[in-house]
C-alpha cells in the first residue's frame, strides 16, 4: 500500500479574472483524489481601469491570497504544481509588476497562458471528467473571457477563447444594476456579436453533445435543481430563469431559489451570454462537465491517466480503490448483457439505459467495502457521494438508486431523470436477476437460462436440473419473482 | 490488486440448537470481510426426546438446510471450511444417522466439537473482535449450552461448557409459558447451580472486564439501546428488563420495547441465566463481544490475523483499505499526544478518552476516500458503519462524532456513552488543534507549540516567526479560537 499512501501530491493554482483557486490532489488508483481546495474572491478584473491598468489594490488583494497558497505550496515538488493566469492577467498591460512579486511569493513562475491555450486546457479538464462518445461542444464563461471549444475524446478541433465574461458583462450592461428587458436584450446581442465570427466554422465541424464547464453554468444548474427541474440545461428553462430575474426591478433584491448571494451579481451577466449561446448555437440541451481550467491543469500532469474510457477508468479505479471482486462484478454485467439481448428488440430502448446498468453491474458490490449488512444503502451512499468522471449527476444518481436494490427487498424506484422511467425498472430488474444467478460466482455454473418477455411481463426459463441442484438459488428466484410482480413487474420462472 | 479482489472464500458453518448459521469470508487488508450470511431457525434441540434421541421431522429440517449452504460452499476451498457442531448433536444419541447424510450433502465432514472445545473457539472469536486489555471473562449463552471462559490476549486460561442455554432453560422453567416470580426464580437458581461448582475457580483465576457473545447478550444489549439505556450491560438493567417481561402474565403476551419477535421466546429464559451470572459472578458490567463461535472458526483460519493489539489491527486495516495517509495520520496522532501531555494532569481523566482521541487522529482523513467536500461527515458515516473489531457500538459512535467534527465548523458534540461528556469535548478539541497544527503535513515543519490549560480555558502559545511564516494555518487557528470560544470553550492563541 506504500505506493498509495505516499503517492505525491499535485498543485493547480489558476488566477481567474473573478477568483483566485488553489487544488491539492494526488493520484489514487488511477484517479484523482481531492486533498485540499481553497478559493478567495480576489476580483482582479475589478481593479482594471480605463488603461487596462490593474491597481495596486487589487494587486494587492492578489498577493494576499497568493500569500496563503504559497503555504501549502511549499511541501509539494516543484514539477508538481502548475500556476496559470488567465484572461485579466492578459489584459493588465502593468502585469510585470504584480508577476514579480507574486513569483517571489510562490517560489514559482507564473504563467499567464494565452486564450487558446486556456481553450485547450479546459478541453483537457473536460475529456477527462465527462462521459460521452462523439463530438463536443464544451462551453465555459469565465469572469473575463469565455472559451468555445469542439472536440472528441481528448482532442481539440477548434479553439476560442473570448473576451467576454460573466464580470465585464456585468459592467458593460449591467452597470446600472436594472434588470430590464432592455439591459438583458442588449448583454444578449451583444454576445452574439462576439460569438458570431466563429459561428459557420463551428456549424461546419459539427458536434453530437453540448458541455458547459465551470462557475457560471454550474450555478445555474444548481438553480435548477434547487427549483426541482432535471439536470438538463434547455433555452427554455433559461428563459425561466430570465423571467425570474426580471421580477426583481433591481440586482441588489434578486430572490432566485437556489442561487448563492456569492454568484447573484454575475448571475444576469453570464445567463445573458448562455442564453446567446444556446439561441446562436441551436443547442437543445447541455450537461455539466465534471471538470476545467483546473482539473486540466492536475490531469495534465499525470499522463498515465490519459485513457480514452473515462467511465471504464472511473469505474477500474473505484473497483480498486474498493476492493470490489472485479472478476465477479464482470460476470454480473456479462449475464445481464445476455438478459438484455434475449428480450425484445429495444425492451430497454436507450442506450444509456443498458450503458447504466452495465456500470451498475460491475459496482453493485460497492457497499459490501463497508459492510455486508445493509450493503445495497451504504453502496447507494457510497455512488451518490463519490467524485465519478463521466457520470452526470442524475446518472450517479440513477446507479446509486439501482445499487441500492440489487437484493433482498425491492422497493419501488424513486423519480429519476437520467433516463426513462420505464427503461430505469427494466434496468434494475435485469440488473437484479443477474446477480441472482451469478450467485456461484463462477461463469461455468451459471444455468443455461433464456428469458423471453411480452411487454413487461418477464418469463426466465432455467432448466430444471440446475434448479434441484442449486435450492438456495431457485428459492430466491422464486421469492423474486413474487417481489417483482407484487410491484407490477410480471415475471415467471419457468423450469424448463 | 488482484491479490485482494481474488483473495480466497473462508466458510464457517455453525450447527446450533437453535439455529444453523453460516459466514462466507475473505481476508481484506488482514481484517474479516463478510461476503455471505446466512441462518435458519432449525429448532434442532426441539426434536430431542426424553431419551436424547432426536427425531426425524427435526433432522430433515437440519439437512433442508444443509441442502441450501451446499449450494454455496462447493465453490469454496475445502481447506477454508469449517463446519462445527454444537450441544445437541454432542447430546444426540442417534447422531450418525443425522452426520451421515449432513455430511453427504455438504460434501464435508462435521465436526462435533466437546463443549471444551466450543468454548476455546469462542474465545478465540472474542479475542480476535473485542479490544481492551487485561484478564476477561466471557460468557456465551446459546440454546443448549453455555460457555465460560476466562482468558488473556488470545490465550484462554479457563474453559467450561455447561448443559445450560435459553431452549434447555425455556423448556424447564418457562414450560407453562407463565412469567410469574416463581418461573423466574426457578430458571435463576437453577442456573446458578449450574455455575457453582466452577465458581472458586474463577473467582480465583481473577478477571479485569466481562464481555458477553452470541444471541442472548446480543438481544438483550438491542432492547436496553432501543430503550435509551446506553450500551453497558449491569446487573440493575437487567432486573429491569425482568420487571417489563412480568407485565406480561404470559409468554405469548410479551411486549417489550426492542425485543424482536425471533428472540421473544426464549427472551425470558436466556434473561434469567444471564443474571445467575450477574450475581454469581458479582459482576458489575458487561459489553458484547464483536464475535463469537463462528468468528472463532473464521479468524482461525488465518493465522496472519493474529495481532496482539486488536485496535491497533483494525486502524491498520481501515488505513490501507481506504488509502488514508498513514504517515500524517501518525503525526496528527503525534501532536495530539503531546497536546495531552502538555495539558494540567488527567485534563482528560480517562484512559480510554486519551486513547479513543488517538484513534481518530488516525482515522479522521477516512471521508476523503469518498470526496473532500464533506470528508467529515462522509467519515463518519463510515465509522458509524464498519465493522471495527476491538470498539464497542457506543465507542464506534463516539470516533464518528469526533472524526465529523475534525475540521471546519464545530458544532456541540451530541450526548454519548464511550467517557465523560467533558472528556469528549477535550478529546475533540484537541484532535482539532492537532489537526490544524499539522497543515503542512511534515513533522519538521511543525511549530514548537505548547498548550496550556486553566480548568477548561486553553492558551495555546506558538512561535510569532512560525506564524507568520505560516499565515494560512495562523489564520486558520484564529477562527478556531474564536469557534471553540463561541461554544463556551475559551481557547487562546498567543504569538510567542
Amino acid at each position: 500500500m506504500s505506493n498509495v499512501v505516499s503517492s505525491p501530491l499535485y498543485a493547480a493554482i489558476d488566477l481567474g479574472s473573478n477568483s483566485f483557486h488553489m487544488l491539492v490532489v494526488r493520484h489514487v488508483y488511477g484517479s484523482i483524489q481531492t486533498i485540499a481546495k481553497i478559493k478567495r474572491k480576489v476580483r482582479l478584473a475589478a481593479g482594471l481601469n480605463e488603461h487596462n491598468e490593474l491597481s495596486i489594490e487589487a494587486m494587492q488583494r492578489g498577493w494576499d491570497c497568493l500569500s496563503l497558497f504559497a503555504e501549502r505550496l511549499q511541501d509539494i515538488s516543484t514539477d508538481n504544481i502548475r500556476i496559470v493566469g488567465t484572461a485579466t492577467l492578459r489584459t493588465a498591460t502593468n502585469i510585470d509588476v504584480f508577476l514579480a512579486k507574486a513569483s517571489e511569493i510562490l517560489g514559482k513562475d507564473i504563467e499567464v497562458i494565452s486564450g487558446e491555450e486556456e481553450a485547450e486546457t479546459i478541453y483537457k479538464g473536460v475529456a477527462h471528467t465527462s462521459g460521452g462518445q462523439g463530438r463536443r461542444l464544451v462551453v465555459d464563461i469565465g469572469g473575463a473571457s469565455t472559451e468555445l471549444i469542439i472536440g472528441e475524446g481528448f482532442e481539440a478541433k477548434a479553439l476560442t477563447s473570448l473576451k467576454m465574461g460573466c464580470v465585464t458583462w456585468l459592467e458593460n450592461f449591467f452597470k446600472d444594476r436594472q434588470l430590464n428587458a432592455a439591459n438583458f436584450d442588449n448583454a444578449i446581442n451583444a454576445a452574439k456579436n462576439a460569438i458570431r465570427p466563429i459561428l459557420d466554422n463551428y456549424k461546419d465541424i459539427g458536434w453530437d453533445a453540448c458541455v458547459g464547464a465551470s462557475g457560471t453554468v454550474q450555478a445555474i444548474q444548481e438553480i435548477m435543481l434547487a427549483q426541482g427541474m432535471d439536470e438538463l440545461i434547455t433555452l427554455k428553462k433559461l428563459k425561466r430563469l430570465q423571467k425570474q430575474a426580471m421580477l426583481a426591478d433591481h440586482l441588489e433584491e434578486l430572490d432566485i431559489e437556489g442561487l448563492t448571494f456569492e454568484r447573484a451579481l454575475v448571475f444576469p451577466s453570464g445567463l445573458s451570454i448562455l442564453i446567446a449561446v444556446f439561441e446562436l448555437f441551436s443547442i437543445e440541451s447541455m450537461t455539466l462537465a465534471g471538470g476545467a481550467l483546473r482539473e486540466g491543469l492536475v490531469y495534465d500532469m499525470a499522463d498515465d491517466l490519459r485513457c480514452n474510457d473515462i467511465r471504464a477508468r472511473t469505474i477500474n479505479s473505484i473497483q480498486a480503490r474498493f476492493q470490489i471482486d472485479a472478476d465477479y462484478s464482470e460476470q454480473v454485467a456479462n449475464v445481464a448483457q445476455r438478459l438484455i439481448n434475449q428480450c425484445s428488440n429495444c425492451w430497454i430502448s436507450e442506450r444509456q439505459g443498458s450503458d447504466l446498468m452495465i456500470a451498475a453491474a460491475k459496482l453493485h458490490e460497492l457497499g459490501l467495502s463497508i459492510d455486508f449488512k445493509k450493503g445495497g444503502e451504504h453502496g447507494s451512499y457510497l455512488l451518490r457521494n463519490l467524485d465519478l468522471p463521466g457520470f452526470t449527476r442524475a446518472q450517479k444518481r440513477l446507479l446509486a438508486d439501482m445499487v441500492q436494490r440489487y437484493r433482498d427487498q425491492l422497493t419501488p424506484m424513486p423519480e429519476q431523470h437520467a433516463i426513462s422511467t420505464i427503461n430505469g425498472v427494466r434496468a434494475l430488474r435485469l440488473l437484479r436477476l443477474a446477480v441472482l444467478l451469478t450467485h456461484r460466482r463462477n461463469p461455468e455454473l451459471e444455468p443455461e437460462f433464456n428469458l423471453e418477455n411480452q411487454q413487461d411481463s418477464l418469463t426466465l426459463s432455467i432448466p430444471s436440473q440446475w434448479l434441484e441442484e442449486n435450492p438456495l438459488t431457485s428459492a430466491e428466484l422464486e421469492i423474486e419473482a413474487n417481489r417483482q410482480s407484487d410491484l407490477g413487474w410480471p415475471l415467471t420462472i419457468n423450469a424448463k
